[in-house]
């Protein structure tokens, strides 16, 4: 442990949040393009802010519905708010592309240069096992990953404790043995308050959240990720 | 008592949301307007989104910080996100603007109405005891409240349940019988869920949240609770 109490050495094994990390989720925005010319962009922008709020209210109130169901139902809210007339065939199109959203190119690459590290690596997700397992199986990065944790075995998300508890438990080591990765800032500083070390993917050029926490590291991709490792 | 369960008759006493269902938090955009001609609106809506996702943040993750800094803590990040440069007076003009914010002019004239009722009104808000006294001081309303509920008492934002419970604490009967009032659909749902009968102001013409609740009333103003209550 180094002065600050804070493990040193390189991590036990490396967890990866999946939505926007991996997994381009304003992809979706193309195939809603295609539905709503002139406003894929801002459904994929509402849908998706839209999703992750309906699961920080869930986890106050303590009312967990699975992240298939609320993905659903924020399509719902966004297209509603947006006045996009959604029949039921592009809902259903919207949300099957939602299972095959298309990887960062970065991702290949720097998760096989870790793989070669010898550090096992593994998904922590708000995603069910049936979205993980649809997403994972058309990226070809299956076999990347040592274990694929859903938060729905324990019905809460993150940034609940609960939810990163998952990451300790599979690998029977301490949080600070173990760097969470992230794309989204609000997930990352639910890690860092766990007591991950942890690495922000800044994919859209962002400030980080103003909350009194900091990453231990941030780069604008996964390549980036490799680089500070190394 | 209803055939749903929920508690028929006039309720007990009316609890109002502070922030966006009394006073206009979006009226901090002129105030920015003047400082940065064309920004003045996105910034206080970036603003306004932080603040609220920096509380339920800090919710999930029981790292309370009372509202005061969490609103500064969300316009530092709104200004950087948008490359607005603050100086520190600019800052500190910002924040005293949200110590005064203006009541929205359908307010007054429900709340006289509603007094005449004979029912009691209260305040219940994220909003600090210090933050209130301002925003009530300022506003002429400080004599229509019999009681004004901040969270900060029990360092709990809302949608907790432990910040709801302020109500039934302070009024000594069950949610039910008390009448919750926002103008945030998120608020909304909390109460709803913690077992409030809830009016939705719904300001901004937009859908409610798809969470499974529904609010027992809602129109666009003040007004429109009145004539739901009579």
């Amino acid at each position: 442990m180094s002065a600050d109490g804070r493990a040193a050495g390189p991590p036990k094994a490396i967890l990866f949040d999946a939505y926007g990390t991996l997994f381009d989720v304003y992809a979706v925005g193309t195939v809603a393009e295609n539905m709503f010319p002139g406003r894929g962009e801002a459904l994929a922008a509402l849908w998706r802010d839209k999703q992750i709020s309906y699961t920080w209210l869930r986890e106050i109130c303590a009312n967990y519905m699975n992240f298939c169901s609320v993905t659903a139902d924020a399509l719902d809210f966004a297209a509603e708010a947006l006045h996009l007339n959604l029949d039921a065939r592009q809902r259903q199109a919207l949300l099957d592309a939602y299972d095959y959203l298309p990887v960062f190119p970065d991702a290949a690459p720097a998760l096989a240069t870790l793989r070669a590290h010898k550090t096992p690596l593994a998904i922590l997700s708000n995603g069910t096992p049936g979205m993980l397992s649809s997403l994972l199986g058309a990226s070809g990065l299956a076999d990347s990953f040592a274990a694929v944790l859903s938060v729905d075995r324990v019905g809460h998300f993150k940034t609940a404790a609960a939810a990163y508890q998952l990451g300790p438990d599979a690998f029977g080591v301490a949080p600070a043995d173990l760097l969470f990765v992230s794309s989204n800032a609000w997930d990352a500083c639910g890690a860092l308050w766990f007591g991950y070390r942890v690495f922000w993917i800044n994919r859209r050029a962002l400030p980080f959240e103003r909350v009194g926490v900091t990453p231990d590291g941030q780069g604008s991709s996964l390549s980036a990720l490799v680089d500070w490792l190394a």
